[in-house]
């Protein structure tokens, strides 16, 4: 089984190919590139280098959200049209998932962060269960857009070590240290952004379990209106209670 | 601080650019193409995308051994030429290191194994011990060339659960799964081969520790006679012993 795995919600733009147990190829840059100009010619690359027959795939699975607007939307309409052209459906896989499978095998309580900006984060807490001859990950809490200090809030309430990572980590670091009274760690460079591979891995736990879509029916997943819907919305708000 | 990554111990082939906490990009192909086909255009590619000037990197870490003899020199040639051309020094990362970098995080013994013929593997047990916000990485048993089943005895004998990754588990799951005692699982792919960012991200642990070589200094660490040598060394012994 042959999944091809993109992830462009955040800074990183990230493409993967895994066929049954072994990574075939992945390409992965955090660089100030739009992801128009990365994304496909990524994978061209790729597709190229490990002389790659496209028909060959099985899914796609995306990383499907939450994260930037622009970079889920290129992401998604990259994965829509290659789902549609090849006849292959496509595996949503939840953008916190595939971070916090980044840390595969641990036991500590695995918390991904995204800055969402406005003092508040994307994040999920999750862990690994060692069940035959691997980890199930499980969520403890399903990702949402929450207040940062109401996360720390919560992790204190489950008073288990943490391993933080994302791009919300270097923004909210000094808060964490300040309040959090679990002990903690930050992931270190290669596994603290995304990942397509893990994209990809996760896609095929469900993939297995039949989650697919049909890439005619895939909409990302934003979890909040963008900035320039929510100021539409306060503007007719406003001008309805000035009437 | 700037770190360039190479490991082409194995099948796989990658390239990796980390700076201070972020891995900037990172190419990994597990294909049949032999290393001087892929590594430095891989090299090339990253560079051209990342718009990398290669004088500003400051250390170059190498997957240093073991692994296939063919590997090691293309991916130690690499390394020095760069080295000696950009006058930048070597980071040698063991390559079992590099291997077991990719469970960061993980409380469970890691175990890289790779098939090293004959009954025999290259291998480490490692174990990650939580230090001021991150994990340090300690060797249970440093690497070595050994034979499979000696391996497991010791895995018994420690009494820990452990994960198994590398390119010896196709080849010795199942012995695996006849002899341990203690509890194991299998890492997924993602995690499962050899990655750059993993021997970047150590490597920038031992630069920060002064642990640098001069280009011209390094040797890759074979750990045993290629098949070739041992061939002469035996013919050598036998001429001996018939005069």
């Amino acid at each position: 089984m042959k999944i091809l795995g993109m992830d462009s919600s955040g800074l990183v733009a990230s493409v993967a190919i895994m066929e049954d147990n072994v990574l075939l190829a992945e390409y992965t840059t955090d660089y100030k590139k739009t992801h128009s100009q990365t994304l496909l010619p990524m994978l061209d690359e790729l597709k190229n280098m490990i002389e790659l027959d496209m028909s060959t795939i099985d899914a796609i699975a995306i990383a499907a959200g939450p994260g930037s607007f622009t970079g889920l939307r290129i992401g998604s309409a990259t994965a829509k049209g290659l789902g549609l052209a090849l006849k292959k459906p496509l595996i949503e896989v939840p953008t916190l998932e595939g971070l916090a499978w980044n840390l595969w095998g641990s036991d500590r309580l695995i918390c991904p962060i995204m800055d969402a900006r406005r003092g508040q984060v994307y994040t999920g807490v999750y862990e690994f269960v060692a069940e035959q001859e691997t980890f199930v990950m499980k969520a403890v809490m399903e990702q949402d857009a929450c207040d940062i200090k109401a996360l720390i809030e919560k992790l204190n309430a489950m008073g288990r070590p943490v391993i933080f990572l994302g791009d919300g980590v270097p923004v909210y670091q000094n808060l964490i240290r300040d309040l959090l009274q679990v002990s903690f760690s930050f992931a270190p460079a290669g596994n603290n952004r995304q990942r397509a591979a893990s994209v990809a891995a996760l896609g095929a736990v469900y993939f297995a379990q039949g989650k697919v879509v049909d890439a005619r029916d895939h909409q990302p997943e934003y979890l909040r209106k963008s900035q320039a819907e929510q100021e539409q919305d306060e503007k007719v708000k406003a001008a309805e209670s000035a009437q």
